[in-house]
């Protein structure tokens, strides 16, 4: 159990899920059509570039359909990979091995691409900023997808709605920012408060009513610059770019000497990485 | 209900686990700081062209946070939208509609991105071809996700191992095409049973063997047109082409007279389509 | 809500197991075909003489696949019918009566098949002894199974394991059967405690350990009717015969004068009630 | 894992839901009477004629009441058996022993008495014609008892309503059978479309139409004769009898050259086996 | 196994829901930071004076966590303990043990001050009456809570409303205490029926109308002790004193003769036993 | 919706299961002795003096045991009561008010003595800091007892190990606190940094790493009083004192000018709130 995994509570419960709707109610009816005692060994083998994780999603899935077949890795989630690099391999029952085959490789092939795309972002930004990434998950996979972002060397924006105070324009009818702000802090005292900020104006506001961290909306690279000086040698608040990040002009941002960029494009865009499965 | 629809126990239980990440363990503490009599309608709108997908989930989610939320939908599943395009609207306490905002958005936008790039694909085909999705989807949302791609237009290969014998390389080794068919016929009489080909050789023995659909794996446009070919004035076996499929060839294929195109980008690397909640 | 109804917890539990499992991933997809707004009227007809169960969960499969569909019964659970009565009827889209019909049917037909050769088994001895159900039920439906049983008559033996104590041969190595009794008392004070007796010897034992309950096992009726006479005058214990008790001889047992009959057949052997789901 | 074993996610699930029922909230009071360092072996006993199922279903019972039972099987899935043969042993703390007996055999006798009356069918038809389940299977169970069918001997129908198309009359009202078929190929291309007939004359329409497989509905022997001479040399569509067929009449049906008799019967209304669990 | 653990099911089920609540959907984010390789030993030591309950939690928590972690108990549930005494060890990777912690405790102290209130009063009553639990008890974990009881030396009343009938004045509404038993008896034989009495002159009618315990309801000490000289030499029904019994007055009540004192203190109002876990 | 509900999601559940526990397998079979059709209105009434929580619990077991059941508050969340008051009604059949009658009041009590207590530490401490709780929670209910806190007026510390980052003794073997401050703010950007701190000069480094809350544990009052004066002017970090209080010194702490004082007493140990249901 390193910071790279999620919760096993959360692998347990997605493969659970995931096998269920692939297997039932007959099961693997082209397998079994196979001689059960035939066995085989096969290797996880990326056929791209990228960055790997859901191993622990893999392993359960073996585990769930066959207890006796093993799982050795020859590499950890947040490796780099490139084409023909071997991550690991399993020995089984053949039978299992094709059975558990799709929903590993779905596992693995769909965090892995959030991980490289995470990597991709987190290369050009890398020393500059850190990345963060969003809510924008795929419903039901957030622990998982949020556990991929770290391995792909990104760094995790709220959790949930629970876990910290963002006040966006609606939350904010009616009151100033600093009433806001200071209700926040009444109702729950020590949690991160964060203010999104369309104009240098609301940062100024934000500053004052004193914010942890401050989201930079759709700002030009200019407006940036512009929020970064009047933050000036404060270390507070951290100051997230937030909107229209794309791999083309994240270097532009990550110079501005903010502290963070959020992009959605990790966990809601990211193409699967391609993986296949060798039966050697 | 129709079918588009997904079923509505996989929406039911996908919707609450995913209210349950979102909100777990102390609610939208952000919009707890909102005055609770304060009401408000917000439109669901596209900011991107595509297919829509998903009403169903968004329904689900606003029903299981705040039943006195009300939606009204201008456009149905299958949709196609532009750029400013008003799919529906909710009303309630405003509170309520924030909390709901993004799981209700994360189902949207994911599901129709998958409809939307099913469209493009679809666009290409369209009277030549049908465009077929794979078991390549998200572990446990695959009943949502195939949906989807039935709102884009497309058609559901395997729903899982259950339905139907899809016989691979690596079901075939030390029995011929022949004596596999055999098998699968005698073991599940009545379903489909197709194979994979990686030559027209193989297309020839599955012929033979009497395959109700032979899967054509990677081949270049010059062999699936062979493969059609040798098939002639024949409607069976079904002809399907899988592998490298891109909307940049997709009509290079299509034009050969083959069935079915399967991709499975359009499941696996589908970019979220960009829909906003516009409070008014 | 009666004494005829099981807990409401168990029905919506295993209506949204069957459902999912008869629906899921790709939904009806013979009625996907039928035009969504195409309404129709059905009805229960029994096709066969027997006792009605189950009307709960026909409710609630409805409900669940289709909240609009409205269900209107003309008979209650405990019902007599006979072939031609007709049990109530459904109105709403034809495509969703389709969907629902088999997961409806399966849970009237098992469960009214259950009521139905209880009441059987109670037509016989009504007025002279009760008619109890075992532990021997299908896994996973026991609520469900015992309210039948209550539909058809019938009364609940133990619910389950913790529910009394019933001491067998196995529980009595090193103990004699007034110890067991004191022991079971003392851990256990309250409940009902059960013996087990082979010969009227242990039925001797078991009343002057002062047992609640005494199971005669696969005695004969002259046997049983000498365990009667030995009880006397008094109503303690109750006396129960189990083992090969079937249609054709609970007549003879039934007229020993003991209190009650048990028999697993009406749970675990009774042939489904014949019902359809006539569109009209 | 063969052919005949449900996925082992069926399988967890329903031994953990027939655990729940049978032991909360309290446990199995009785057995809490029994010293705790008592062992004991037990053999599983056919006490009738049948066919063996469940295997897994008892495993999984003892592995989740008490992980330190060991089971040992002289018998697999499929074993015909006769009174007095043992299906293997059980071996452990004797109270482990007794709390999953009850679970485990409503398991083995409830699947098992689906095998026995399959094989039964299926040695009437065996070198004829395929024995086939249908739908009728007891809510939640689908999954298991459709492997029991294969553990009898017989084959498996739709597993659900998302494997295949099958038109019933109600499917059919405002459109032709060659319509009907059209619009089911062009919606799920590849899928098995099955036609029901009640006349030879809709038999003849499906073959136009090129139906997979027509289903006979109540039809006489003479009848169905007459469908199979119909569709004389060909091999398709393959033909189902169904409705109205016993082991009194099975025989005459498997004689007329039909490919599958489906029957209710043997997932419905099949006695338990009667299989013991004798503490040695 | 022994009586004083609840069921594995719902071991498993708890401490399941406790770990996602306590980590989802990030993990524990302070552990994350540790040196993934560093191991430790820790000691569940007692802080206070009181009985231990809820082992079983404790080790499907730490398995459920990391299954390479290893516990070692000195103490059985049951034990009574005092400050500084060690219940047992754990040894495995520290952040294993660190993420695992709390959850384990949280189990653990609130099992323990359940059996160790219960203890107190059962102290106090031994040798006279026994101490009986409620069914006032935390939602979800009344198996957990109930084996506590009995750790504590306590015995169960109800498991729940299933378990058996118990009559009080809501229920008699309209008929006599005589009808009401009869018809008790009449739909639930076998089955313990018991009568609250609020007078003297309730225990006389439930008496005459074979009640098999009666509860006698916020009676004074001297209304207990003729209530037990009613009854005379006979021993039956039990009576149970129930409303208002505390560690004051629980003596005084023990010592009228009466069979069983019920409290709802013990499972609703018991202070959490400070255990702490100690890294070495 | 407020801030004092716990998500719905949570309600949903809980409710679900503790129904189960209370009324499976056979339903409350002493309520099934009662006429159908006989109604009643019953209130809801204190018994002692506290603080209402867990309304939204109720309406959902009656909804979830009778859809028929309508529910009237008097009071909301968060309302102070004394004896007698009443806070609410229900009317429907009266077998449904009994059935539903315990699980609705478990909730209701245990939750209404969370905050009941929580709001009597908050009298003592208002104005002068806040009352924090804990995640020493009953397993599985930390949603519904945090919102329980909320009503009590107290505050909700961490939700659970994912929300911020707390550094106690065993996270800081081998690095200094600097460095570990520096970790967490570089793993987990933006997120809360606490530390624990058992000696002044711990907050001393705790104040120079940056913390933002420092947990004071176990100190004296004059020792807290020297952290305050520590601190001086500056309002970070926050200064939460923990361990050891009571309501007897919570008065001395909450005079010494820290922020927050935390608790686990209010969730671990709180009485239930006596609250009954009179039917009328």
């Amino acid at each position: 159990m390193t910071g790279l995994d999620p919760p096993l509570s959360a692998v347990r419960d997605a493969v659970a899920r995931a096998l269920a709707e692939d297997l039932e109610p007959l099961g693997d009816i082209t397998s079994s059509l196979l001689p059960p005692d035939r066995r085989a060994t096969a290797a996880f083998v990326s056929r791209a570039a990228g960055a790997v994780a859901g191993r622990a999603c893999v392993v359960e899935t073996f585990a769930q359909v066959d207890p006796s077949v093993t799982v050795d890795w020859k590499l950890a989630d947040g490796s780099v990979v490139g084409p023909g690099d071997e991550l690991g391999r399993v020995e089984g029952p053949l039978a299992s091995l094709l059975t558990a085959e799709r929903t590993a490789l779905n596992f693995l092939c769909h965090l892995s691409g959030i991980a490289s795309l995470t990597r991709r972002f987190v290369d050009v930004a890398v020393g500059r900023c850190a990345i963060w990434d969003t809510r924008k998950t795929t419903p039901g996979l957030r622990a998982l997808e949020k556990a991929a972002v770290r391995s792909g060397g990104g760094r995790n924006h709220r959790g949930n709605l629970s876990e910290w105070v963002l006040l966006k324009d609606n939350h904010l009818t009616g009151v100033t920012i600093a009433e806001a702000v200071e209700r926040a802090r009444a109702a729950w005292p020590g949690r991160t408060v964060q203010l999104e900020a369309d104009h240098i104006d609301q940062l100024r506001q934000a500053m004052a009513a004193g914010a942890d961290i401050v989201l930079l909306d759709n700002m030009t690279v200019d407006e940036v610059v512009a929020c970064v000086e009047l933050r000036g040698a404060s270390t507070r608040p951290l100051l997230e770019v937030s909107g229209g990040v794309t791999l083309a002009n994240v270097g532009d941002y990550a110079g501005t000497g903010i502290d963070l960029i959020s992009t959605s494009a990790i966990t809601q865009s990211a193409p699967a990485l391609d993986i296949g499965l060798d039966v050697t």
